[in-house]
């Protein structure tokens, strides 16, 4: 009886254990879909326009790829048409500025090596059979070499770096191939044509259906951060002077981090400006519109972040100022906090409105006097010492 | 006489300033040649390998192409054979961990996005001849749509930005040009293996030769980072205690803004450290490193950086501490930087050494007194006058 138990627990032992795993990993798989089922609700909430390029996209390429579906097109390209969908998949991207910035750069990249390479191709058709594989190899080799080593140059890098890649692979291609086909003149002609087609309907649809511009990024990015700057300030004075014993929750903090991610905003500000220069007159950006500036004003904007983050460490610190020299300084501190504030808020809107900021300066000459007056009480405090 | 000297005049002026002109655009050109040239010296001199990857990179498509010149090579694969050169220009990067992320990227997402292409071009030729066209668009728009938007996650963008890419475009190249082509599945085999053989290539080529480590390059970043801020609070407390008038040259001052690199530092460590992560084993480096270590450090350094730019800020600053006070704090002020620095510096030895720090919290004891001293000072001012 006690062995006919035990021999159906071990029967029953591996069963219910395997059942255990299968629930487990059910579960675990259930949570991990709503998890990536939540994080996704939330990218497409953050930013709506994710969803309508990916959208934009998918239409994109469908539309290519009719070029397949309707014989009188297909008689024309034959396989080239291939490159008209490839061309769409990779040149489309999220801004206008970096989907042109694509286009031409694969479209100008593909026809001036198309050109040299039908050259190379003929200049090593003059010599020997046997010597004209080792000449195409050669000059395969050099050219390659060679603007591998041009990507590394930061400045072809920001804005050309696509450009010469597509440059080395259109150039090995008919070099190479050349070896093989006569023809290649027609394929250089028809793989052109196909990738024009390709890289129109990506900037066009890019463009014309609900388009994301760059530049206009980038003018908000710059404005929101000296934006967020002004919210620090604004805070931080009410903060600061707070009695540790006083201090609730840490709902007011959080709020004053916002500036934060101005601390990295390098990056991104310099691939949007990138962008930019390639777009278009739209909205209240002219063609060339000083797109430099702004990343002057943003490094300018960092230089401000650095010196808050520095002091948003006075928040936590260990070391507090006593407190007989705290109620001396607060009221000119506070002051000079919500100037400063004040002028930084008043530049974010005026640039966002582009139009001259008129009391700012006002602002700042204001936290200018509120910052000489702890000065004068240091001063004064010296003298009684010595 | 006259009209004749001033007629020669005229004919001369145009040849003349058509002279001039075409010297000034001979000189210009000639500048900017030895511009480039000057730029492109110090660009092989900052950073030798690059010179050394711009000949791998030539070779490595040499090599590939050589498919196209052997027949017998050549029979096996056709026109596919397009796509190993067009692997290796592609996937081919500076370092170990881009060139195999990137390898391992468009392997993966042909040979999937392949079975699934496949798959969809046989479920839509069950349908009529009418409706297969319609099933195969829809197919092509919401894979390339879904696809799009996942390329939005932060997670999947950092390492697998390039596979999502190449997945929607094989999908598309096979679920189209199947409609037109029966054997699908050789040209999907044929092209897998070209592809096999060129991201080999590359990934051979790019470990074997001289190889560049993203994971060492990370490691030594991240320490020559703490070495730079160690350099800059060194000489900080002997700039800073310099009167004014004592100030002789800027080389002093050059010397100290080694740190502003530490700034922005974050994009490259995080790119660095996607690519170390697809690494194999390779000198001191095991194939799970910690390698998210480094962006903490990375992180850390940089809240140090930004304290030391708003320190940097106050040997240019136009309100000066007075004398008085400089004096008094002068000691303990230059104690408490030499000591961070030292602490520092052996940290960033530690750190490229792999071995335990011995002395660092020694000297973080010293500063940490000598920073009480002006606080005591302080609070004897304070008792004087109250």
């Amino acid at each position: 009886m006690k062995m006919a138990s035990a021999n159906q627990e071990n029967i029953a032992g591996p069963l219910a254990r395997a059942w255990g795993w299968f629930k487990a990993l059910l579960e675990k798989s259930k949570s991990k879909v709503v998890d990536v089922a939540s994080e996704a609700k939330k990218l497409g909430q953050d930013d709506p326009r994710r969803i309508i390029h990916s959208l934009k996209v998918g239409f994109a390429i469908t539309l290519v790829s009719l070029f397949y579906y309707f014989d009188t097109l297909y008689q024309g390209f034959g396989i080239s048409a291939m490159w008209a969908v490839i061309t769409v998949v990779v040149v489309f991207e999220f801004s206008v500025g970096a989907t042109l910035g694509k286009g031409l750069n694969r479209g100008i990249a593909t026809f001036s090596a198309g050109t040299l390479g039908v050259g190379a191709h003929r200049l090593a058709s003059f010599s020997t059979e046997r010597c004209e594989p080792i000449l195409l190899g050669l000059f395969v080799f050099v050219l390659a070499a060679a603007v591998t080593f041009v990507r590394f140059f930061p400045r072809m890098k920001a804005r050309y770096d696509y450009g010469l890649l597509i440059f080395i692979l259109t150039f090995c291609l008919i070099c190479v191939s050349g070896y093989r086909d006569d023809e290649v003149l027609d394929i250089a002609h028809q793989r052109l044509s196909t990738i024009l087609i390709g890289g129109a309907a990506a900037v066009i649809i890019c463009i014309f259906i609900c388009p994301v511009w760059a530049g206009k990024d980038l003018h908000n990015l710059v404005a929101t951060n000296l934006d967020k700057l002004g919210t620090f300030l604004e805070g931080f004075g009410g903060e600061y002077f707070i009695e540790s014993g006083e201090r609730e929750s840490k709902d007011n903090k959080l709020s004053l981090q916002g500036y934060k991610s101005v601390l990295n905003s390098k990056s991104t500000e310099e691939s949007l400006m990138n962008f930019a220069k390639w777009e278009p007159r739209h909205g209240r950006f002219r063609y060339r519109h000083p797109w430099e500036q702004y990343l002057k004003i943003g490094a300018l904007t960092r230089q401000c972040a650095y010196r808050i983050e520095a002091l948003h460490g006075y928040l936590n610190s260990e070391i507090q100022t006593p407190l007989e020299i705290r109620v001396k300084i607060q009221e000119s501190c506070t002051k000079m906090s919500s100037e400063s504030s004040c002028a930084l808020k008043e530049l974010a809107l005026a640039m966002r409105a582009m139009i001259e900021p008129s009391t700012a300066n006002t602002h700042i000459e204001n936290s200018k006097i509120a910052a000489k007056k702890p000065q004068i009480l240091d001063q004064d405090r010296l003298v009684a010492r010595y």
